[in-house]
């Protein structure tokens, strides 16, 4: 676990974009971000209180979170020397970038001379075990997609906030960058070794006891050439008793392939469903997350319409509507299940 | 490329299937093995020639291949040692074990002193590309399977011998260490970190302009939930226009998942083409591949019999009976696809 609360370092950024991974923490655990920091050429904030690294430990910070993105995913010397600075304040580091924390000496040097921790999210933990499709107690929903960046880990992450408003417990299991750091823990699953993925994904959301549900967080897309092994072996792994299917209404094409159209949503749950048959025979959907944020609102509403009557389950948009009409749905299904 | 010709090293191997590798390389490629290296307390054979590492250089032996198996995938000390010979000697050294060469700095610190090569070859390339699912020339064939270990790079490497024995080029393309020391080069698939699985099979089989057909190894099974998401990367990164699906008759159950059943040999085939739609739009299956080997011969007749009737392809045991009538079936549906 990452050490909490947080100081987000935004650094030089002068774009959105690249401060994507921070703003997902402060969004969704803004109860553990004590505030940003910002460099002097920095021109987007994030709404939180600016710190420097004392004031940050001085407010309780224990944690200093590089999640920004940049050319090459390479740490400027400027992020280096403030790593340093961070670490010296007494600040534990956690980074999203490629360029690894443990890969520059002097960082890793101070780090061990100030006993403080370092954390590369983008490595994953050593020793993983190949899957064994064994059936595991416990309840498990994973998101899956028409495409990459459709919203799988929004959807996942407002069930969760759905479910414990209810009163059922339910963990949110990250398997990318930003989740990691909103959880605080996780495994950033396309970045595991090809013979351990499903192995990865039964070690995030072990077997439970309780009636809780563990909320798996979706990577790739069956339909996507580049990443559907990552997809596979994560729906095998997770074994989920059921799917949300999310898609982005009006996608040209799939993420970062022009030319190349996304598959229809029915298409794309059955196949999701066949395949998750192997290590999950009783699998149910149980609801589409749609992000319509490129419609208006009629449109959006009618596209909702649309999924609701070609598929037959609750659909909607968890940024303008949330998800409690999914969140009906699976507590009904699994009530229903339980009783029978 | 490795260097050949080869000295295969089978150390104190005691065990048939710990050689299992080296004994791939003398049946496929019996034109580049010199011979055979034995230790004092050696109990198999390959039925080469038993060459020291000078006898071996002396026959014009380039490289020295360890492909053993072992307890935990270690180099035990006396293989360091005879390693460290085998470089004296001249030799380059090829290895198989998940404990890397390049991992003992004493073997290392003597290949460079030396000006030889190591090679490791479950270790995977680096740089490997993202797959980008582009259609690309060339004609590609993909081993698929109802399980591991069913005959995959044997069926691959029958089809590769048939071909050229036709007179048509053929290249097979290993995917697996054992593949990779008869190919000379190659991919460990398994070994790839996930986000690249489907880009490095897109490298291993490049755009090709001739008529000939590369044949890709396949691995797993898209119905073996350790390792479905290397079958699936692997399947759409070769983006095969033929398909041949490779079983072992009588297997009682899935590889180290005791209990589990394979899958039907129609569900397997559909699956594997369905799937390969994504990248190869117009993908055929043109044979099944039989292990037969725990039936007696009116039983695999039986069962090669059973197989066509169901599927409608010529079904063969490479190792019984060879691959012709799968070749002829290939043959037939790309010269009338291209007459079409």
């Amino acid at each position: 676990m990452i050490p909490h609360p947080y100081l987000l370092y935004l650094g030089d950024s002068t774009d959105e974009l690249s401060v994507k991974t921070c703003r997902g923490v402060a969004v969704w655990r803004p109860e553990l971000c004590v505030g940003e920091f910002r460099g002097p050429r920095c021109t987007v904030t994030l709404g939180l209180p600016h710190l420097d690294f004392a004031e940050a430990v001085e407010r309780g910070a224990r944690t200093l979170i590089l999640g920004i993105a940049n050319a090459g995913g390479v740490m400027a010397p400027q992020a280096v020397e403030d790593v340093l600075a961070a670490l010296k304040a007494g600040l534990n580091v956690a980074s999203g970038l490629h360029d690894r924390l443990f890969g520059h000496s002097e960082i890793k040097a101070a780090a061990e001379a100030l006993g403080l921790e370092l954390f590369d999210v983008r490595e994953p933990p050593p020793h993983l075990p190949i899957g064994n499709g064994r059936r595991r107690s416990g309840r498990r929903l994973l998101t899956v997609g028409t495409d990459c960046s459709v919203g799988k880990m929004y959807t996942t992450l407002a069930l969760e906030r759905e479910l414990k408003a209810r009163g059922v417990a339910a963990e949110f299991r990250a398997t990318g960058q930003t989740g990691i750091f909103i959880a605080g823990s996780g495994i950033p699953i396309d970045a595991v070794v090809a013979d351990f993925i499903s192995g990865a994904a039964e070690i995030l959301s072990p077997e439970r006891s309780d009636d809780g549900w563990d909320l798996v967080e979706g990577q790739g897309s069956l339909f996507h050439p580049s990443f559907a092994g990552v997809s596979l072996g994560l729906l095998h792994g997770s074994q989920p008793d059921a799917l949300i299917l999310c898609h982005e209404s009006g996608r040209p094409h799939m993420r970062g392939l022009p030319g190349r159209p996304l598959p229809d949503l029915k298409t794309c749950l059955l196949a999701n469903l066949e395949a998750a048959k192997l290590t999950s025979p009783d699998v149910l959907a149980v609801g589409v997350a749609l992000n319509t944020s490129h419609l208006g609102p009629e449109e959006a509403h009618r596209a909702c319409r649309e999924a609701e009557d070609l598929l037959g389950l609750p659909c909607q948009d968890p940024i303008a509507t949330g998800v409690d009409r999914i969140a009906d749905r699976l507590l009904a299904c699994f009530e229903t299940s339980a009783a029978a």
